[in-house]
Parts: C-alpha cells; structure tokens; sequence
C-alpha cells in the first residue's frame, strides 16, 4: 500500500503531481503584472516538515478498528493524516504552502465495502470519535474539515469496482471511492459513458458526486450528477438506507435526494446507481463571440430553452474573454462561447444551434477555441497553482438563479467582490449549466494576496455570498455547503428546515459523529 | 358558495356528473358479456340519503376556527363533509352507491391563503384534531381517509390564484387549490402551458399533483409533475417552509423532494412554482401496431433511449389491444401504440420518430387512432362508472420498473391477478411514461363482483401489490401510497427510512395531526 505519493491523488499544496504543472499564459503572465502587484512567495513548507500532532486515539479503539478493517488499513502515518486533513480550496493550499494543517484526522481507515463502513460508524459512535468520509479530497468549500477535536477519516478508496451494469436499461452501479477516470474506463469497456465531467474529474470519485451535487462540464447534455443517480446505498451508524427502486415513482418523498448533498453528515454513500449512455460516436467543439455577455446569455438561453441543447455550453464574460482564461481569447473585447456537441451524428444539432447562436449576433470563431477549450479543459486548478506559484491569491466560487435574475446577480457579486478587495482585483465570470428555467454563474478571483490572504478572503467571500443571498441565487450550484457556505445555506433554507434537517442527523447520526461542523447548521 | 353540486367537482359515487357519462363501446360490452356474468346492480343511494354522522367538533374548536377563517368557511353540512370523506377509488365508489362513507370529517375549511393554513394547523395542533388536506377529491389510493377518529378536510379551493410568472426563466407560481384545467387557461392567457395532463386532470389541483407525484399522459415530453416543480411553500405545525431557490442547486438536500409525495403528512402545500412552456403551436397524434409486446417494448425503448422522444408515448399489452380500450383495437391480435407530438413543427420529429417505429416492426395505423385516444383521453374513469353501472367491477394499479425488468413484472402482476380472481378476469396493461432506463406499466382489471367486490380486490390488490415488490418494481408509479400501498411502502424503503420518516413526520408535526394513517408507516 502506498498512499503518500501516488500519482492517482492529489497534490501537497497544489492541484496535481509537480511534474503535471502548467504555466500560465504569457497574456495572462502580462497582463497580472500590469495590474497587481505580485511577490513570488517563499517555497512551499514541504510535506515531510508538516506538523501534525501524535495520533491520541486510545488503544482500545485503534485495536477495535484494526480488527474490523485489518489492521494495515488503519493508517496513522504523518503523511497520511496530513493528507486527509483538508480539500483543496485555496485557503486549504495556502495553509498546506505555510506548512499548516487543520486538525488532522486522528486515523485514516480504508474499509474494503459496505459493511466495513457499517462498523467503522458502529464502533465510532460507540466511542465516540468523529468521522469524515473522504472520496478525492477535492472539496473547495471545507468540506473535509470538521469541527470535531477527534476524528478519523474514512478514506473510500478501497471501494472502487462496478458493481453492475445492467446494458439493457442502462444502469450502473458503481462504488463510490471509485475515481472518475477509471469509472469512464470501466464503463468504456462496456460502450458506455456517465458523461460526467467536472473540472475535479481527475481525482474526484462516484461518492463524492453524490454527496456534494456535482455538476460536470457536459450538464446541459448529460445533466448533473444528481440528475443521473437512480438509486444508493448509504451507510448509517442506525444501519442501511437502500433508496431509489424504478426509473421513476410516486412512492412517497424522494428519499434519494436526502442523502445526494448530504457532504457526508448523515451517512456514508457507498455505491450509487446510476444513467449511463452509449459512449458518443463524435464530438465536436466550437467558439462562438458576442458583442456583449448580455447579447450570449439571450443566445444561450434560447438553446437551454428551445433548443438544439449542445452537450457543453459556456460563456466567459467580458473579463473572462479579455483574460483568456482558455487561451483563446479575444482581445477585442466582447464575449466568448464554446458549444461542445456529443452523440451519434452531431452535424444536425451543430448547424440547428449554429442558426440559433447566428440568428442572436453570435460571430462563429470555428473550431479552434472548442479545441483549446477541450484540450485546457482540466486546467483551471492548474493555473491556480501557477498563480499562487507567482505570488497571486486565486480563487473561485459559484451560484446558480434563474434567467430574470441572472445580470443583477452577475453585477452584485462582482461588485461586492471588487468593494471588498479595494486594492484591485480581476473577476471573471462564466456560465456553464444551463437549465431552461436557469443557468450557474461561476466567478473566479485573482488579486493580490495582502499580508493576510486568507483572512482577505474570507471577507471577500462573505461579501460575495450576502450578494448571491440578497439576489435570491442559491449559495451552492456545484460546490456544495460544507464549512463555509453554512451561515448562507442556514439562511437560504430557513428556520424551520434547518431544525428538519437537526432531526433527521439526529435521527441518523444519534452520537453526532458524522463530519460534524458539515452542512448541517 | 356552492359546494355540493358545482360542475367542477366530482361527482358523487361516480368520476363525473351523470350528464358527462359516457357509454361502453360497442366492442368491450360485447366482449364483457361474453367473458364475465354481470348483473346490472341497484342504483345508487342518493348523496342526501347517506348516513354521516353529526359534527363533534366541540364548540370552543369550531368558534375558534369560524373565528380564523371566517363562518362561512367552516362547512358543516352534511353534503360537504360526505364528499369530503373519500377519494375516487372503487371501493370508494362502490361504498358511495351503497350508501356508506368512511369517517367523514367534521368539518370542510376553506383557507383563503397560507396564513389561514398556518391558522388552522395551530387550532388542530392545540385541540388536536386531525387534518386531512383535500385538492381536486381524485385519490385512488385511500389518501383521503385517515385512520383518525375525528378530523376536518382541509379544503384548498380559494387557493386558486396565478402568484406570480416570469416568462423570461418560464416559471410560474401557482397555489396548490388551483385545478388543472384552470391552471392551463390562466397559463395560456401569457402563452404558455404546463404540459402536464394526467387521466385526473379535470377535478385535480396543482396542490395534489404534487403532493402525489403525478405524471401526466404527455410525461415523454414534459416530464413528471416533481421534474418541474422549481419550489414550494408548504405550512407545517411547525411554520413555513418554503423550499427551491434557484434552477439547480448543491446547496445541501432537495428539500422540495421531501414534500413532494409527502400526501399531506408532514405539511400542507400551498403553492409550487413551476417550470412552464410554450403553449405548443402544433399537435399531431397517430396509431401503430406491432405484432407483440415485447417488439412494442423494444421501440419504445429506443425511443425513449436515443430520441427522438414523441411528447406522448402509450403502448398497449395484447389483451388491452384487443378490447379496444381506447376505442380503436385491431381485432387481428397485436399491441397499438399511440405517440404524440407537440410542439412549434412537430414534423420532422414524426418523421424520425417514425423510422425508428418502422425498423423495430411497427406498421403505421395513421392518425385516426391517435385522433381516438386524444378524443377519449380522460373517458377511462368516465368508462369505470358504466362498467360499474353494467354490474362489473373495475379498477386499475401501476408501477414502474427498468426496462430489463419490465416483462417479468408485466407476467408476474398478469398472473398474480388471474391467480386470485379465479372466476375470471380482463387484466390490461399499457406503457404510458417511459424513462431513459425503464418505464410505468398500468394495468386495468375487469372482473365480476362477486359478493364482496371490495373485500374480494383488497385480495386482489395485494397479490398484485406482492408481485410487484418481489419482481423489484415499485409500488406506485403515480398514484401514490395514500392508505392502501402503506406496507408494500414500508417494505420497499426500509426500516432505517421508516424511521427516519417518522422523525421527520414527528419533528414537522409533533401533535400528530397531519393526515394520520396516509403514507407514513
């Protein structure tokens, strides 16, 4: 077992593998300089130096563990703990860089299936101990951070096999430590795909999706990940729920989407059923400009609305298409689209969409930005490293509202962002699912980092979320609650949800041990 | 006000008023004579002739709600409190014509608004009496009557109202006592429609449809009535929730989906906000046949699959074929199947569709059987009450299973059915909604009384119910659990979601007052 530098997780203090870097665009490199003023910050602390206090788990409990699980999966090596200690928002990073970790998990458990899980919540509640359930570490919004003094992490890894796949209704149950990229290869083997596709794809797992609502980069083909699940299996410390039975049923409240979003707070989601479809003949992918992000909301709009629906839609905003975020951008101002089309035959819906996007003053940009697109698609994350390597603070956070409301909400966040960072900042923005009634709004925020950035952020974020609040968006469209989103989520659901949402973890979870702090108010 | 003899309620020990009857065709009375001995039975105990009993409520309770409501909406008469008794099942109807009610309740309320919700669930809280919410009265599954030994219908016709719509993000707002046909003028007058038109649709409300999780006859194309609910207020003993903020969200659980199916046992729905569309400017319907099931099976499936998805997608079994349920069978064996169309030019979707039809064996039967089915959509109930009035008896149940599942779930209830009513029985059976990984099977069964007809279906029923559970299936597709599926219900989710239903019903209504006995096991 090798869990300390495998090139499957995560990186320490970044994204990915060092080797796997990439540089920022030179017209990104200029334009920073141009307007923040940046220092290269001191190398990160490196993972070896970390301080991570003694394991203080009593005897009585590790040896409890060891024999339910064996006792090579449970791992109390620094490295280990250091690892599973927190996701991978830029805060996680900076504190990672400065050699800090957050309370770290006492143990890292790895169960083989279901009922080890079951145990591991039997004899945790017994104890008590805390637990946090950990798919690829990828969470951006404290996820993996509890408030708990005591706690282990319940690192899934282990569970990684399809468990069936049923080709005829297009099913598959899938385990939840499994990785995206081997679940895509998995599936590929039998001519399907999930279609499912986040910027995290490459670390994040089945379990994880599920837990946090994710929501892939192919949604307005393939719809989120929450859309895809037809049925799970969740682990309790009260024991198993089973929920989804049929491709549809009246039978009662959906009980599925208590537990899709529930960030591991009320139980441990070890496999999940899901849609799969025929792996896509073609693709294809293509920019489109418009003069301005008002004109490329109205067109991407009537293709959510009436279609043709294309597999991939975005549009940068004006500053995002200026950045070239992508590393196609214009510098001509206005605004950019990728269309990104998937399936048998996607000539018909390419040209449909085309006199759509044409007939609301797209200018076609050819293949070219749908190809850079595709080929950076992954990058993001990357480029956060790069610029936090260059001494810039980075960013990202998210929302969601409907077509009416969604220029004001665009405006107040960006603002509020701007006004909480008086020094200058750069907010980019971008839709990237849509919805008929709807779409995502995603913003990402490069300034500089002050002497204290992450004390800076959590200002400015706190600025950004009362914004997505008073504009009536939801705190969340992909990210999740977490640690961060709580006040705002508390206030979006309401009092007498909130005190719903107490009674079923405490129904679920009597010793309060699951990722205390997490999502539940 | 007028409460006993409107044409838009129901009517009394039958689905419509007597003038809107409608006659058996020709076909299916011949066949009926030749398969079953019916005896027409006596008619129907007037509506003023049945017993219920006087009002208990005590004086302090009814003054109280006078007080809140107003006195004129506060209905003690004895007409009100019999309609208000039951749903539309056939054991409902069949204790209708002979004169019996379930427990009536002691009172109809009329709440003008939320506010008088919250209200009334205090005063029921505090006295306790129990509370059964009432929409459009068309429940097949014992939703309607609780095991309470008193209670009061909450009645939410003046609920009626269009809140609000956005036409940019094509959303509206609807409260819950706003009947379908109703809804659809309202919709219509800003162009748009809600696509959603059950068999139910002349007497059920906006309110009902979610509360059951309805799906209408146009699901291929609309979706489901709970795909289209963007948000809903519902009052709880405990206070409002209002539920749904933006087009997608991964802020936490979908709290919608916990009151979505909830039957009136953990609040009142009072209003939904709904994605709408496009009133549509074209429809077409038409016919096909092929030569068995299964072959009809099999193209729906791919359509359902890989598109092109017609809006309105219904095949009948072989038995339901032959008799002609829609008024249209070939005598020459072989399953019909009716797909329709709508939208701004459906035509090329015909087209496609049709090719597909064509190479899985079906052989195009023109319009004129799709012309039938639209003419007769809503007839079936309507037919109920003259196979009633001929001396049968009729009733109907559905499930929903994944298309791999689907012909063994179709055999297993065929003959579940068959086995316990030996003396003979027609059991139908179409597809009506389809998914991409399964679809609704409805099966009709017309059989002879007997002596107890209503004791003799409970039999029925429940080896039915027996069957679908053990091939996997659901226990409604989009009937709901009401009183009658409660343990078929239980079983299918589990005793660790039976509790947590429990806690949720407890901590939303701790006196117990909602809908007692309805869908929580």
């Amino acid at each position: 077992m090798n869990m300390e530098g495998e090139a499957s997780t995560v990186g320490w203090a970044r994204w990915g593998a060092t080797k796997n870097a990439k540089a920022l665009p030179d017209s990104a490199s200029t334009l920073l300089a141009q307007v923040l003023e940046l220092t290269p910050p001191p190398p990160a602390v490196p993972l070896a130096e970390v301080t991570v206090p003694d394991c203080e788990l009593d005897d009585t409990v590790l040896s409890a563990l060891r024999r339910a699980l064996g006792a090579e999966h449970v791992v109390t090596t620094h490295d280990a703990r250091a690892r599973h200690a927190s996701g991978m928002s830029t805060p996680d990073l900076l504190r990672h860089r400065h050699g800090e970790v957050p309370v770290a998990p006492q143990a890292v458990l790895r169960p083989a299936d279901h009922a080890e899980v079951l145990s591991i919540l039997g004899l945790c509640s017994r104890y008590p101990v805390a637990v946090v359930p950990f798919g690829g570490g990828t969470s951006v919004v404290g996820g993996l951070t509890p408030s708990a003094t005591r706690h282990v992490a319940v690192d899934l890894s282990r569970l990684d096999n399809v468990v069936a796949i049923d080709p005829l209704s297009r099913t598959a149950t899938l385990q939840a430590g499994l990785r995206a990229p081997r679940a895509a290869e998995l599936l590929a083997e039998h001519g399907f795909t999930l279609g499912h596709v986040p910027q995290s794809y490459e670390y994040a797992t089945i379990g994880g999706f599920a837990a946090t609502r994710s929501s892939g980069q192919a949604s307005a083909g393939y719809g989120r990940f929450d859309d895809m699940v037809m049925a799970l299996t969740v682990a309790t410390p009260r024991g198993t729920v089973r929920a989804g039975r049929a491709p549809a049923s009246a039978a009662g409240p959906d009980l599925r989407q208590l537990f899709l979003g529930s960030e591991g707070a009320l139980g441990v989601i070890t496999d999940v059923t899901v849609r799969i479809r025929p792996l896509p003949a073609q693709s294809h992918y293509e920019g489109w400009w418009f003069e301005s992000f008002a004109d490329g909301l109205h067109a991407v709009r009537r293709l959510a609305q009436d279609g043709p629906r294309p597999t991939v839609l975005r549009l940068s905003d004006e500053v995002e298409t200026m950045i070239g975020a992508t590393g196609s951008g214009r510098a001509d101002g206005g605004c950019q689209l990728i269309a990104g089309y998937e399936g048998t035959d996607v000539l018909p819906t390419v040209e449909a969409a085309a006199d759509v996007l044409a007939a609301h003053g797209g200018v076609p940009l050819g293949d070219e930005p749908g190809h850079q697109w595709a080929r950076h698609r992954f990058d993001a994350p990357y480029l956060r490293d790069a610029l936090l390597d260059a001494g810039a603070f980075a960013e990202t956070l998210e929302t969601a509202a409907y077509w009416s409301a969604l220029p004001e909400v665009h405006d107040r966040v960006r603002l509020a962002i701007l006004d909480a960072l008086p020094d200058g900042a750069l907010v980019l923005a971008h839709v990237s699912h849509v919805y008929e009634t709807g779409a995502s709004l995603y913003f990402t925020v490069i300034c500089s980092p002050g002497s204290d950035p992450v004390e800076r952020w959590r200002k400015a974020k706190a600025a950004a979320s009362d914004a997505i609040a008073a504009a009536g968006a939801t705190i969340s469209h992909h990210h999740g609650v977490g640690a961060d989103h709580r006040p705002w989520y508390a206030a979006e659901i309401g009092d007498v949800a909130v005190d719903l949402l107490r009674s079923v973890k405490q129904q679920l979870d009597p010793a309060g041990i699951l990722n205390p702090g997490i999502l539940v108010p």
